[in-house]
């Protein structure tokens, strides 16, 4: 597809389609600088350029590629993120009033999908540890579910986690297909997995039926741009397709297609080599983390994605704390919540970023006995059990209100409660308010944390039926 | 948005966070001679970057700039196109089984948002002329269909059309505000308008509730960046942003975000000169078109786009062959169709575009008597009459099989049918596949169209209800 695009520019043709900006020729000057050269690719379907929602040419063979890279059947490519890829997945397999088994702790698209379908998810038990750190899932719980369930039209889990956690693949993928039932895997921070012995393997090498990877977290392509691999005839790709015409934009962006085109190529053909080196300079840097005084890194069960490291302080100084330091420092993270901070690596990283980061990170553990003690909150365990008092069909036809948080117990939420990142709901929409995620929310948002679902003009307040 | 970016990246930060390419730090090659400039900007919601899906600083701001060089009172940034802002605004609008008023011949995305909403779409006649040119609404045909249908929802109507054709905006919005009733405008095609006084005026100017705009298409952000705009009360804009978190990547694109900020500043400093020249250029060009022998450009009444241009051949040669013929002149063109072709001039169009055009288009004038003719094939015009036989709501529940194209007749189809471009369908799914429109679709892809719902492996064949 890349080589397409550099086809088409090189033979100097007139533009007399959109985009506007006709490949640069107008744009605003001081915006020339970053996005010239870019805006030569952002074109559209015209030519040999194919066309992503009904891809014949240059697009079906970089996704055909795609797939070879990855050891699928089939690829797509996503432009409207990992989002697009868990919305129409679950938007194929659930009729209005179907149910599909969910790991509680999925990111808010997987509950979205949920909405839009119509669907009735049930959810699997998830347990967390002190620091807020999901266990494994156990296949035996999979297992149960689908005993309970066993008209439910899939299996939706989270591998790996935000932090790095990675579920056992294999035998959830063996447990979901002795009961014909299809396994999703949402896989978007794992588009690195299975290219290098000392990674994980990826969701699809262990066998399941559909993973949507976020090729720009992990991997190299452009924020926004995704791959959906599927293998096996319990999900069908035509039908997928259906939706995410009907979800994606009907002008997908080119350089975000090429971008996965590259990225695709870059992974393949220097994965390995580039991943050896990051590996090797990610061990050195952690033997540096394990001198800290008080800083620790979270400890994680194998296997783990060693591309992410989460950092705890002694003293209960919050992660907030540590992360408004370090961006004083130049240092920027992935995320924070109210106990720790998270540090995102990929084979972009390099050794002089590390040797930074370990200078500061010294500076840090030097400070922290000075920073402000805080109380330490623990993740409200018992949320993650819960089930909808009021599904999501009725939901939509309900009235609504808004009402001081401090209020709201026992009224039942219209809107997804997400401390975010790492959006993950704590409460969805149909859920009833207890007392003790009240409490939890009132203390993350006091501590400075972000809570998506909460408005926050003067009194924090929440939206529940009337 | 844009100068909170550069001055993010001129501190030199070191960034431990997505996206994985680290400011183009790991990037294929090849690629980086057009990616790496923009790499750097392609970055996710840290330190001042503000957050698309609920902001309150630097994307607010940019928000509310675009909401002043638009004269709307609330504006959103959108990365999933036009499309994310049609569902986002259907969903808003319509609970399941509501009914909302709908032109006919509007964007696919509009008839998606309908089916996602569970919404029940009326419709709105509109006549096409021979050349397959839809005549403005009559705003008396809106205000009976809303004395027909007084619980709907809203009115949907597309302005202007992918061929320029500008609606009577001010009026139908007056028809439909006198029944307490939201105005809805696809202006994906104008987001140009209002800038020059020689352009209709923008649908906001003229009374819309909503209007969406594809700032791609005419002016100069990138390719799937647009804007949603706002006012009054009949709709409420959070509840427009609650379907947009869902339906848009949660991982939004900074770059396209930044071209809107971009395209804001642009057209708002420079439009007005910039749209003098272009308009000045296009007088002269189109002079220059009228003395062409075979070759004529469509007339369409006033208030129309002068930035499009419709060429139809006399000989009864199809837009399909023109454009062939342009292609390997190196003349990329927007569309064609059976009968002729589409170009799209914009503030990027400079003065050698247009010699270079005037140049081609003359030896194709010339060349015409020898081209092959085609018959003439009108447009089904008794299609965009008929309503659906099975609602969107049931259809999803139904059993469906793929049949010959040429026996469909009776059938009821289960996908929308769409010559594209330019998209707009000519079959929705629950409607009955007619005689007239199967021997029109049939001879659309014996002449070399492209249309969407039908499969091509062999015989055309296409999905209908068991």
């Amino acid at each position: 597809l890349f080589d397409v695009l550099i086809n088409h520019i090189r033979r100097s043709p007139a533009n007399f389609h959109v985009p506007g900006h006709k490949q640069g020729q107008a744009f605003d000057e001081a915006g020339k600088e970053w996005f010239a050269s870019v805006l030569q690719l952002d074109l559209t379907e015209i030519g040999e350029l194919d066309d992503l929602h009904h891809p014949q040419g240059a697009i079906w063979e970089a996704q055909r590629l795609a797939a070879a890279a990855f050891r699928a059947e089939h690829t797509l490519f996503l432009v409207g993120g990992t989002t697009a890829g868990n919305l129409a997945t679950i938007l194929h397999l659930c009729r209005p009033g179907e149910e599909i088994i969910v790991q509680r702790n999925c990111h808010q698209s997987v509950f979205h999908g949920c909405m839009m379908a119509g669907a009735k998810p049930v959810f699997l038990p998830i347990e967390f540890d002190h620091n807020g750190m999901e266990e494994p899932l156990d296949p035996d719980s999979v297992r149960q579910m689908i005993q309970k369930y066993p008209r439910a039209k899939g299996v939706v889990i989270t591998s790996p986690s935000y932090f790095g956690i990675v579920q056992n693949v294999r035998e959830i993928a063996q447990v979901c297909h002795a009961h014909q039932m299809p396994l999703i895997v949402d896989e978007a921070h794992g588009a690195h997995l299975g290219f290098h012995p000392r990674l994980p393997q990826s969701a699809i090498d262990q066998g399941a039926d559909v993973s949507i990877q976020s090729t720009h977290k992990l991997l190299t392509s452009m924020t926004m741009s995704s791959m959906l691999h599927t293998q096996g005839e319990r999900v069908k790709i035509g039908e997928i397709m259906r939706w995410l015409r009907m979800i994606e934009s009907s002008s997908p962006s080119y350089p975000l297609m090429a971008s996965l085109d590259l990225a695709r190529r870059w992974i393949a053909t220097r994965g390995f080599e580039e991943l050896e080196r990051l590996l090797t300079s990610l061990d050195h840097f952690r033997g540096n983390v394990k001198n800290y005084s008080f800083i620790k890194e979270v400890s994680v069960l194998n296997p783990r994605d060693p591309l992410k490291l989460t950092l705890v302080a002694d003293h209960g100084v919050s992660g907030y704390a540590m992360a408004d330091w370090l961006n004083k420092q130049g240092i920027f993270i992935e995320l924070a919540d109210h106990q720790k901070v998270l540090f995102v690596f990929s084979v972009g990283t390099r050794e002089s970023d590390l040797v930074r980061l370990d200078r500061v990170l010294k500076r840090l553990d030097e400070e922290i006995p000075r920073f402000p003690i805080q109380p330490r909150i623990d993740f409200p365990r018992f949320s993650i059990h819960t089930q909808a008092k009021v599904e999501f069909d009725e939901l939509r036809r309900r009235q609504r209100r808004w009402i001081p948080l401090s209020s709201a117990v026992g009224e039942i939420a219209t809107e997804m409660i997400t401390p975010y990142p790492p959006g993950i709901p704590l409460v969805l929409p149909g859920e009833e308010l207890r007392e003790e995620v009240i409490s939890f929310l009132s203390e993350v948002i006091r501590l400075g944390g972000n809570v998506r679902g909460i408005r926050y003009s003067g009194t924090p307040s929440v939206e529940v039926l009337v």
